[in-house]
């Protein structure tokens, strides 16, 4: 096991009606006055930003709204974020959506102390070193930004996706209230489904040996995602299995699954490209991704991938020849993804074989290499993006 | 699933040679005074407490050592740390050793701004509503109290154990170096990888339907118990074990795998008269307690107990005959406890079968019941105590 630092300071607050008190916890962690960020008018339309806004007001807390993040989030609503909130005066960012919200909400926080363009932080030239609170309410399971340290921004000019990662940027609390998650379109669930276990997959494939904890922690949110997952797309008002899936999605992304080891995100990283070019969802995109970077780089570690197999997917080991477990685990993968209703190749997803050269070339690895579970250089990307565009069942 | 809050803010370091950062890691929580609290002599020789000390140096902290922690901690040193912490105006409490020392810690961190005499808030008459910081540098994998909100105190006078539960005693930071646990005897290993399994079973046996993402977080603690702990017994000086069981430790006791769900408690609760009574190992207590407790209450939910022998235990279902699974789950358990090196009854552990009526007697049950898994009455807690008595493999 490496050496590790774990920090999960976020207050997550669980449960059916919760969010009635995130004026109470605004105020619990100073907050005095709040920019309300959300998305689309669907969270004004379902009452969600009225219960929200009244929670606040409850308070006594004053509040400006800025609606209007995409999937995907922008840059440019980061940078209408930072003004208004400087202009107002505001001192704390309460995120009402999902992922991208919550990601734009982060972009705003790091934004408003520093002086430059925010985008520095984001292509990695300058390192986070203030940032305003940030805490949200979720209202999908998926990204795991809910409590993470890390947020994604696409640039409008040129569609580049970039993060970063801070544990300045780590909600101060979380409210997660299953119940928001159950008027979510099948698609979009299991969007959602795919991203967390994603998540999951790109700390569990490591180097690193004898990580019998972690190991077994990843493999729990991955047997409790194959579970519920099918459960949800074919009933989305069970409670419980939304439950089940929205605590899996914050713990398959704070960390605490992916401590003392390697790590792999070329999977994310490959896949950042894809919905960059095309601006599809980054779960339909990981579920064309990860298993064809699994096709490409299983070899290197083949027990690795028997042990997924027979834990994660329940195939019987064959110890005649563990390759053959490997590669039905693999396909195990593949076909749960179908089942729930995801792509699995370029054409269902929207994609173009023939764009493989320009994701590449957006994908800035020149004569250079990615490193990970595998080291990859521009064949190994093109070679898997090759596979990811032609796979079937 | 219940609605639940979840806070764990605690800075984990973890991993080989962190103990140097601990002078570092107090200047960036605002320790400007610090109380050194350790256990015995041998934190001194081993020169754990020199390294400590020298990182406050080092950052220029200045400190007072207060050492003598027993086990089972006393009232009496919590008193005289309190009085030294006020006398020396110190206001941060650094704990060097076990969950003994950690609990003496907290101990005194509450009692310090609190007027009265500290053990109302450990008899329950008064909650917890302050208290100075508390860090700690980890030399015991047992009781988890370097992620816990809770603290476990015996009043010297009759040797009652009494605990409180409060977010403020959770610790600002805990350095967990496996190295520091290498030298530790295989009984007290033993006992410590007994106490971090009965934290997880203490959660896992729940009433609450539902709960996959927990059951499977719990059960991934125990697969990793029920791996890692006969290794370092065979092989004191594996790292990569050590390291294992450590961040097992403390994960099963920072309430991550018991969100959303009903507890039990009650083998913690039978154990700490026996350990109380005795002054007996409170894993080894545990040893005894637990599976007599199994024995007792498994009818209630039989297919909960065939879920953890096949599933943490490995053994085959037996779908004719599900007790029968749950029945070999019980004894895998104490087989595995034999092996380990633990008592399973109360003459390997040095109590006394006539002593029942009194740790009746000191549990205070009168004529009232328990709540948890199942819920006991004295003819209950007296019948687990009779298993215990008499059980063998």
């Amino acid at each position: 096991m490496d050496n590790f630092q774990f920090y999960s300071p976020t207050e997550f607050v669980f449960g059916m009606d919760t969010e009635g008190q995130c004026g109470a916890y605004v105020k619990k962690y100073g907050g005095t006055k709040v920019l309300v960020h959300y998305g689309s008018q669907s969270a004004v339309k379902s009452g969600l930003l009225g219960r929200v806004t009244t929670s606040l007001e409850q308070e006594g807390i004053p509040y400006v709204t800025l609606g209007g993040v995409q999937p995907n989030p922008r840059d440019t609503l980061v940078y209408e974020g930072i003004e208004l909130v400087r202009k107002e005066g505001i001192d704390f960012i309460l995120a009402v959506g999902g992922g991208s919200v919550i990601d734009s909400a982060k972009g705003i926080a790091v934004g408003v102390p520093y002086e430059g363009d925010f985008w520095d932080m984001y292509s990695r030239s300058v390192p986070v070193k203030a940032a305003l609170p940030v805490a949200t309410v979720l209202t999908i399971a998926a990204a795991g930004s809910e409590g993470s340290s890390s947020s994604v921004i696409t640039k409008e000019e040129g569609m580049l996706k970039r993060s970063i990662g801070s544990d300045l940027i780590r909600p101060r609390f979380s409210i997660l209230n299953p119940q928001l998650t159950c008027t979510l379109p099948a698609y979009q669930t299991a969007c959602g489904a795919t991203d967390i276990m994603a998540h999951v997959f790109e700390r569990y494939f490591t180097n690193t040996k004898e990580v019998e904890i972690t190991d077994r922690l990843c493999e729990a949110v991955l047997c409790t995602m194959v579970k519920e997952t099918p459960r949800v797309i074919a009933d989305p008002n069970n409670y419980e299995s939304r439950a089940n899936i929205m605590w899996a999605g914050t713990i398959a992304h704070n960390n605490i699954v992916g401590v003392g080891r390697s790590h792999d995100w070329n999977s994310h990283g490959l896949e950042h490209e894809l919905s960059g070019l095309y601006d599809v969802a980054h779960g339909a995109g990981l579920a064309v991704m990860m298993p064809a970077w699994m096709d490409y780089v299983y070899h290197h570690d083949i027990m690795r991938f028997a042990q997924m197999a027979v834990r994660v997917f329940g195939i019987p080991m064959n110890f005649e020849n563990p390759e053959d477990t490997a590669l039905k685990g693999i396909k195990a993968f593949r076909k749960f993804l179908v089942e729930i209703g995801m792509p699995i190749n370029f054409e269902q997803l929207g994609a173009k074989k023939e764009d493989i050269p320009v994701l590449v070339e957006k994908l800035g690895i020149g004569e250079g290499t990615r490193g990970g579970f595998v080291t990859l250089d521009k064949a190994a990307v093109t070679k898997i993006y090759e596979i990811a565009a032609d796979a079937t069942l």
